[in-house]
Formats: C-alpha cells, structure tokens, sequence
C-alpha cells in the first residue's frame, strides 16, 4: 500500500455518494474503476470511469478501494474484499462512506477477525436529497468535512493515505474516534433526518399534502433533507438504532419542555430557549463563513 | 378607501416585513411613510421612506396602513390605528402580516367591536432567519404566498384592494378562512420553527456546540429557521399555544411510532414511513418548480 495519495482507485457503489467520488477522483487525474450491482445508465457511459463486473476486478492492483454502497449491502461486499485482497503482499488502502460505523466495523471483523492494517473509516459529510449517479457531481466533496476513524490496528501510513485521499478530493478531513462516531452522528444528521420524515408524516395524517400550499421558505428548506433516499435512511436508522432512538427520546423531553412553556402561557421561558438556540446556531454558522 | 391598488401607503414596524414591504411599494411607485417605535438606523437613511413620528401622522391621507409589528405589539398599534381612523368619511385599507390572527382579531373586535369593512388580514409566508431593517429587500415577497383573511365584515372592496396591493409587490394571494388560518399555520410554519429551535436546544444538551462540526448542509438547512427572531416566535408562540401545543402531541405521536420502529428494528416500516415522507415532499416541490 502506498502511503502517497493514491493515483488509482476503485469505487464500489456508484449512487450519489460513489459516482461524485469517482467523478471527483477522475478530475484530479486518478485512474478510476467503478463496480455497481446494477450500474446507472449514465454510469455506463461515464467516459471516466472503467466499470468492471466484480469487486475482484475493480481492486485488482488499485491503490485504494471505497466502498460507497448503502450500509446493509457492505456486509457482503466486506467479505469479497477481505478474499480479493488479502493474500497480496501490498493490498489497497480500504475504506468506506458509511454513515453508521457501528455496523461496518462489525462486518470488517467478521470478514477478518481484527480489521487489516490497511482499513481506516471515512464519513464524508456530504450528500443531497437527490440519489443515485444521476445526482452526482466531482463538487460533492469541496470544503466538506470528512471524518476519519482509524481502528485500533488502522496503520498510520494507512490514517494518512485514506486523509490525503479526501484532501485531493476536496474535502477537509477530520479525526473522529470510532466509538463517539455513531452516537454523534446520531444526534447531528440521523435525527434531524427522522425529524423531517416524521414533520411531513404529521403533514400527511393532519391535513393532507394540500397543507404544504400554505407554507414557505422555512418549510422548503427545513423539510428537504425527507426527500432522501428511503433505503439509504431504513438502512442507517436500523444500524444505528439504539443511538437514535435515545436521541429521540431526549429530543421528546425538549419538546414536552416547549409543550408545557406553551400551555402555560410562558412566553420569557420560550424567548429563552429561542434566543439560546439562535445564538448558538449564528455563532456556529458565523465562524464557519468567517474562516 | 380606494378599490385600486394603494398608491401611498403607512407601514407601521420597520422590520425585516414592514421595511421589506415598504421597499417593494416605494420601488412600485408607492409613496411610503414608516413608524416605528424605535426607527432603525438604516430606516432613518432610507431615501424611500417618509419617516413619521406617531401612527397618526403616519396614516393621514393614505390609502393603505399595513401592521408589520410583532404580534403582541399589534395591540396598542390598532388601538391607535382606530382612533386615527375610525371618524374618517374615506378610512385607508388596513391589515397586518401577522403569522397568528386570531390574537389580532381580537385587538381588532376589543378596538371597534365590530370589525371595520375596510380591514382585511394579511400574512405574507415570506421571511428569513435573519431580523430587523436591515435584513429587508424589496424583493422578499417576490412569487410567495400570502394568505388573505377577511373577516366577517370586510367588505369586497377592501378584499380586493388588499389582494390588489400584494400582488403589486410581487405576491400570490391565496384566500384562507380566518377560523383555519391558526391551525393551519401551527402546522407548517409554528410546528417546524419549534422543532428548530428544539434541536439546537437538544445539541446544546446532548453534547455542546462543538457537535456542530460533525454536520453536513442537511443540518444547516434544518436548523436554518433556528435562527429567527427569539422575540417575534415568542410572540407567535404565546399567540397560537393551543394549536402549536397541540401539534407538538401530535408530531409527539409519530415520533413515538419511529422510535416503536427502530426499537423493534423494523426496517420495513421505517422505510415505507421514509418512502412516503420523501414522495409527499417531491410531489409538492417538483410541481412547484414545474409552475
């Protein structure tokens, strides 16, 4: 495995995630071998992209190897790398996209027992409500965060080469340990996903879709994460079901904090709670457009 | 009162809607003259504006007088507003931009009793997390909705003269009865600015500020209403506690059939809940664009 940013890569699972990662790859001049179970139309005739018709092939002598299919479907894929690469005396760098790491690290031991040197974690924090390659776009990736969780066996030639990977592409990484990635990942992306899902189910059982005829910006925006993809989401919120549903249960005690500011008419404690939550998301947002 | 759209206007509360409102009249020609209680800077400067120092002043000679305050404030405004007017052989049209009416209606009835034949209400769903004078364009109502109300005694010179005003500044009318307006609102509008705000409230909790750099656009576009005005959703909140309390239960409900579902590790129902959720929202917003 180099240790260098990698020049050739296989990319498994070309949905929105994958194709903007071969997309991306291909630009800054990576040779790019792409493997889809049923590849996109528009990935097909993707000028950029070898497609080959396995795992086996696509990694065969890459660099690195991504694995960017929904959660569920890394299970087996786990299994094809582990038997493709592991009796090469210089095997690729291995990672993934997952959102949930939980389930993956659990799919890495059970094809390897403890996890290869050359396995680091990566969660680019990145996507669309849009799906699939038709979405993609090598610009996905530019000035987003992408976590890095190395394991306990993760070299550190391996730690650098998967961080230089996502630089080139882009995207800015960040070290995050394995054991806090899905409990903070549960509280930051999985809950307000389920939040929206679960205001446009409130819509439906309340009023009917014609009730979205009397909202506005704040709807739209608030909302848009609902139309991502449902397998994709039934796929994280059941690997990573018991963080998020703890998460939910706190987010139920904020809520039945506001219920009951509301009923009893308590608007100084509801501007409080306002002003606090305002104030914390400008400073955040602020210093992000200011850096 | 003139049938016609309004060639001068009184825009009482210069904030981000009464500045934004009197920018597109003044823009269309309208002669405009602000109040506010205590006039921002840039208002102060505003070339367009004829600043006035009482709601009396402000009202005298024109044809339309628009309450752009936050609602509680709207009181002691149509207090004044009716003393200014009410003797009038010829009175302007008058409305409110109030997101909650059945609080202004009834600073309406306790001011006149019987609601005045020239007052109609008015809520412009258009807005930005950001606040005051200064967050004002003349282009804030470009295409969106307004929800039209009239009361029971507005006449259908005044309903089509405040239609005729909104449309002029770039809105789409749309007549809402006033006794459905409130819950309506509750739901999209009220319910997801709290659960905005709820979220910051729960990161806040769960695991401080800092959580906030482990999160993609999905959570800033959520959260983006989290940013709104404390003492204005305040107000809104105190207005409309019964509707929001109550769909804050019922939102409380799907939430509980979700975490149901993940406890059980029901992948099924969470992604036909999801599929549904995302099928709504694309169905809404692909139409929209399409129009």
């Amino acid at each position: 495995m180099s240790a260098a940013a990698p020049s050739s890569i296989a990319v498994i699972g070309l949905g929105l995630i994958g194709g903007s990662l071969g997309r991306a790859a291909a630009r800054c001049g990576c040779s790019v071998r792409g493997f889809d179970r049923s590849p996109a139309e528009a990935a097909l005739h993707h000028a950029d992209f070898q497609l080959c018709d396995s795992v086996a092939e696509a990694v065969e002598g890459v660099d690195a190897a991504v694995v960017a299919t929904p959660v569920l479907a890394m299970r087996e894929i786990i299994h094809e790398l582990r038997s493709a690469t592991v009796d090469l005396a210089e095997p690729p760098l291995l990672t993934d996209t997952a959102s949930t790491k939980d389930a993956v690290a659990g799919f890495v031991a059970e094809a390897w027992g403890t996890p290869p040197p050359n396995w680091v974690f990566s969660h680019p924090l990145a996507g669309s409500e849009r799906s699939g390659f038709a979405a993609s776009s090598g610009d996905l990736f530019r000035n987003a965060p992408v976590l890095i969780s190395p394991t306990e066996t993760s070299s550190d030639a391996a730690v650098s080469a998967v961080s230089g990977l996502w630089s080139r592409l882009g995207a800015v990484p960040h070290i995050l340990d394995l054991s806090r990635h899905d409990s903070v990942l549960a509280l930051t992306s999985h809950l307000p996903h389920l939040l929206a899902f679960a205001l446009m189910r409130a819509v439906l059982r309340e009023g009917g879709a014609e009730m979205l005829n009397y909202s506005a910006g704040g709807f739209r925006d608030f909302s848009r994460i609902a139309s991502s993809d449902a397998d994709v989401w039934a796929d994280i919120a059941v690997c990573n079901a018991g963080n998020i549903s703890r998460m939910l249960g706190r987010y139920g005690e904020v809520l039945e904090q506001l219920r009951e500011a509301l009923d009893a008419g308590d608007r100084e404690s509801l501007r409080a709670l306002f002003a606090e939550a305002a104030r914390a998301r400008d400073a955040h947002y602020d210093s992000e457009s200011a850096a």
